[in-house]
């Protein structure tokens, strides 16, 4: 007798998740299906060849992108997680480097602590009990004592009026209110002076950045990094657009995606704060226009589209609620206005957190570092941005071995007596390079002769005696950096390098473009502020040794870590600095750098290592 | 072998509507669950005798209750339907008086059409196409062509920029605009102008009234009776709130019957109008406190406790789509403020009709007769408002053949040389008697000497020979109006006499307390208006006779209809009004008439028929 519907089931390690199914199924959707977190860097096409999981079990024959692109892991027993097809049961081992995890945090800041004035105020307020002789509704009770105390025209919403006669009768009309601007957004039972929180965000292509802010003494008192859960579908903006394009129902799901894993966040803040959900009033978001967009559930499509436009530009209010933000219940949402399609509320946060519009003389450049690199130039305080596509690489995305700044990342190198040196965050065994540590290779490979000019790795025989051993020489050249147990060999190959210098030609084209486009030279550039989760920990002289940036002969280099981040958290604890929020998009003009009739020649010249000269 | 589960078939006639049933169930839950529209006046208590319906198949045997109320309906086939347990298959025949149906419109209003000045705007705007050199994202896109025109400050939901992209695409940048005030609510495909509607209803605790407006001229252009479907609930506010305090969920459950009466309204205005439902921007709403609180979903249980307050007295201003109200998705809710627990917005439109805010000099009355009458006294403009319980008699309930003002009500009655001349609305064979039927009756006994004073039915013995055989003497004793074939006789019972009694005295006694307590006389006021369904049809020389209200010797009496209903229109179609409305709770003082010293004794002395002295 012939069997039928025999259960498949599958085992998830390391974290020991089973499912169960009826019928085979590709390994991606059912990742997918099952919220297992782990990343398809270039959104599951077998591209990238990152997607790697040890498999054991009934699953398809290999496919001859995985021979091409992970040939020397196939034996470990390796394959590329979206080349899988699940036919009987299985057993699926995910690298702890795609779990979603915490980063290290990015937000050291510019140090200078804004004024604490924000927008959320709590006032204590004993009620008159009603009696035949007042027999005024709850709400114009409890408006009435606000009017004496000097708060007027108050606005409140059905969602809480509905509340209001159960909470001001179990307190025995002894309440605390809690308004936002001219609203009463929440009314507590008894004095709840003293709690009142806010939290800042930062949504990145790549990274989330959380913050929770004690709104009375504008402290932070908690912090997390991860990554974005999004980079399931994609590793940068495009992929997640082409993703909305092709999938009926996309955007809603990228949408759920982002909003679980801020509420994740949250859940992980308000637990290691010790507060209460329900005490945080507000949360203020930066992000690129792509992530807002897909944030605020509007489709972004027509910024992949030319002639490139947003939606909206304008800062969004919108009550967490009804966005699925878990904070109060009649808390609030505010999302950063953007500048244009490719400069948005990330930059503007930046902005605000250098102040570069307040300038009054002299010039200075921003310039932050992400999945795209925006930059920023005032001159005089009068701003011109411009948007310029690095990438992923400096985040680890699309380079063989590269990963996030997570534990067992090589963040630094440094090549001495043929002795290669190594930092690896968490100082434990390295699992593969974040983006400062390849910038770091890339540098001392090129002061060593072991890169030429033009990102060429020089052949085994021509390269110098100390170096030779660790030069392989299989379907593509390498650098072998170190050997790790687990994992084989660490290395930088010549598409590694390659796709370094796409990142580093990006930012540096783009930095000279829009000094070109404003008629400024670098000797007029005073300071240079560098800001993103790359840019927090790379070494300067490597940075100027292979040319990320034009050299500036009298600028100051300085690192400010994530500023849009701070520019969240200005914009939460601060009604004045969210005002400057509201205002600074007027203030900036935007240079759309591929129009530019020598964009094409400065870009190429931008790809060689070292100071480039213009062309 | 036993039948298990047997299936139970029930057939609701005249529609035919059938149901099948797993087990038995009381009649009242099934007629709830299927949506039958049938009303409970007691709420289903068994009290009232009113729910009689004709059963044919297996229920449970008569109980007490049915051979004490209804012992002359027995022998006809008929029960009790609250009384009544479905066992096996059965037919229920539902008399058609207790079907919800259309009702005598009762709008008539003041003839004085508002200004035409609407909140809500139509803007047509071609918009120029994005290009490299325009890249304006596409809500500032179109702000910006309204600043043009002079809107400034414009804001824009979340749910409609997520549609913008799109509309503007499909209509290749050629948009309609509708604001309202400050709002972009819609953006339509192409030029809409013309089509701009709005709602304005009145909700009664017996009935609903709604309107259909346009927007552009002001035009009434349908308009829709209903009974209010809550009635099943029970057929006063105290029943409502009753049932709400003894129902978990019977809140929601209040305002998901209202609602959908409501939009059943709608369905009907836009196809008999054939306007678009998307076309209509925003409905108007006036009711008394309570019905306002269930239909914004708010417990209204402390209206009915000591101290009787409202959650809120300020009008509610919600998006319709919020509220479940389906007109378009952006459009807006507006519901009145209120004067008190039992002085809600329906008076606030009486007054915003009748101006008497507005008065300069003299005194004026308005009186809204509904479940509840409500007294508006204006000296000069300064108003002082009450509230009076008269219960449903006047709208037919409570009385043994009472009914609403539907095809086949009495609602005129006279005596004339020993015969009975019956008006009855639609012309058709009587089936019953609405209110102005039961004031012309008692007012005719009263003149005809057939009841005393006291309002007691003389015995047969003691009348005019003219009338004698009208006079039955069962259990109580009854005046026989007339005989119909159907229903048997239709008569006015000796407690039906007592019912109007009750209903008449508190009108009376709630002017002349109100009166009293400003220190006023009879003979200062000047005009007494009279609003309410009951108010739009009665002969006022009846009212006068029975002394439904004091004696004004220097007072013209000016029925006004639907007073209500209307100032939910000018507030629909004048932004001035709406503005007067919210104006108009500030100016009014409420006096709790029961709390006066001389209330009771008043109110006894109203009781009896005939102009009643003061005490």
């Amino acid at each position: 007798m012939k069997k039928k519907n025999k259960k498949i089931r599958v085992t998830f390690l390391p974290e020991g998740k089973k499912v169960t199914l009826s019928n085979p199924i590709e390994l991606k959707e059912l990742i997918k299906n099952s919220s297992i977190n782990f990343s398809f860097p270039c959104g599951g096409l077998g591209i990238c060849g990152k997607c790697k999981v040890k498999i054991s079990g009934r699953v398809n024959p290999l496919t001859l992108k995985e021979k091409k692109l992970i040939p020397e892991w196939i034996e470990k027993g390796y394959r590329l997680a979206c080349q899988v097809r699940i036919e009987g049961d299985a057993k699926v081992e995910i690298p702890s480097s795609g779990v979603i995890s915490e980063l290290k945090f990015l937000t050291q800041g510019l140090g200078k602590t804004p004024q604490v004035n924000p927008g959320v105020e709590k006032i204590y307020l004993p009620l008159p009990s009603p009696s035949l002789k007042d027999q005024l509704s709850d709400v114009t009770r409890i408006k009435n004592q606000l009017i004496k105390k000097g708060y007027k025209d108050l606005s409140i919403s059905l969602d809480l009026v509905r509340k209001v006669p159960t909470i001001i009768r179990k307190s025995n009309f002894n309440v605390t209110v809690v308004l936002k601007d001219r609203e009463i957004i929440a009314i507590e039972k008894g004095d709840t002076r003293g709690k009142k929180f806010g939290l800042a965000f930062d949504i990145g292509t790549t990274t989330v950045v959380g913050a929770l802010m004690d709104l009375d003494t504008g402290e932070r008192i908690a912090e997390r990094a991860i990554l974005n859960p999004q980079v399931i579908h994609g590793d940068d903006i495009i992929s997640r657009i082409s993703y909305i394009q092709s999938n009926p129902g996309g955007l809603k799901k990228l949408q759920r995606i982002i909003l679980k894993g801020i509420n994740q966040v949250i859940t992980y803040l308000v637990s290691k704060a010790k507060v209460k959900r329900d005490n945080i009033y507000e949360a203020t978001f930066v992000g690129n226009t792509v992530m807002q967009h897909i944030l605020a559930g509007i489709n972004p499509v027509n910024l992949a589209l030319y002639p490139y436009v947003p939606a909206i530009q304008d800062s969004i209010s919108i009550n967490s609620s009804k966005l699925g933000i878990k904070i109060n219940s009649g808390g609030k949402v505010y999302i950063f206005p953007s500048i244009a399609a490719f400069v948005g509320g990330d930059t503007v946060g930046v902005i605000l957190t250098t102040e570069l519009h307040h300038m009054k003389k002299g010039v200075k450049l921003a310039v932050d570092i992400g999945t795209n690199g925006e930059i920023v130039l005032s001159k005089e305080g009068k701003l011109v941005v411009a948007s310029t596509a690095a990438g992923p690489a400096f985040e680890g995305a699309r380079i063989s071995q590269g990963m996030w700044a997570q534990e067992g990342a090589i963040e630094g190198v440094k090549l001495e007596n043929g002795e290669v040196k190594l930092k690896v965050i968490g100082e434990v065994e390295p699992r593969g390079i974040c983006g400062s540590g390849l910038l770091d290779a890339v540098s001392e490979f090129f002061r060593e002769g072991i890169v030429d000019r033009s990102g060429r790795i020089k052949p085994r025989n021509r390269q110098k005696k100390i170096w030779r051993e660790r030069i392989k020489e299989d379907d593509e050249v390498k650098f072998i950096l170190t050997e790790n147990k687990n994992n084989g060999y660490i290395y930088i190959s010549q598409k590694d390098v390659r796709e370094f210098q796409l990142a580093k030609a990006a930012i540096c084209a783009g930095i000279k473009i829009l000094l070109k486009t404003v008629d400024l030279q670098e000797e007029i550039v005073e300071e240079v502020l560098l800001a993103g989760a790359f840019g927090n920990y790379i070494n300067i002289h490597s940075a100027y040794n292979v040319g990320l940036f034009p050299f500036f002969p009298n600028a100051r280099v300085r690192i400010i870590g994530n500023a849009a981040s701070l520019g969240a958290i200005k914009a939460l604890i601060s009604k004045e600095d969210r005002q400057e929020a509201e205002l600074i998009p007027s203030l900036a003009s935007y240079v759309e750098l591929a129009a530019q009739p020598y964009f094409q020649d400065i870009l190429t010249n931008c790809l060689f290592l070292g100071e480039s000269k213009p062309p």
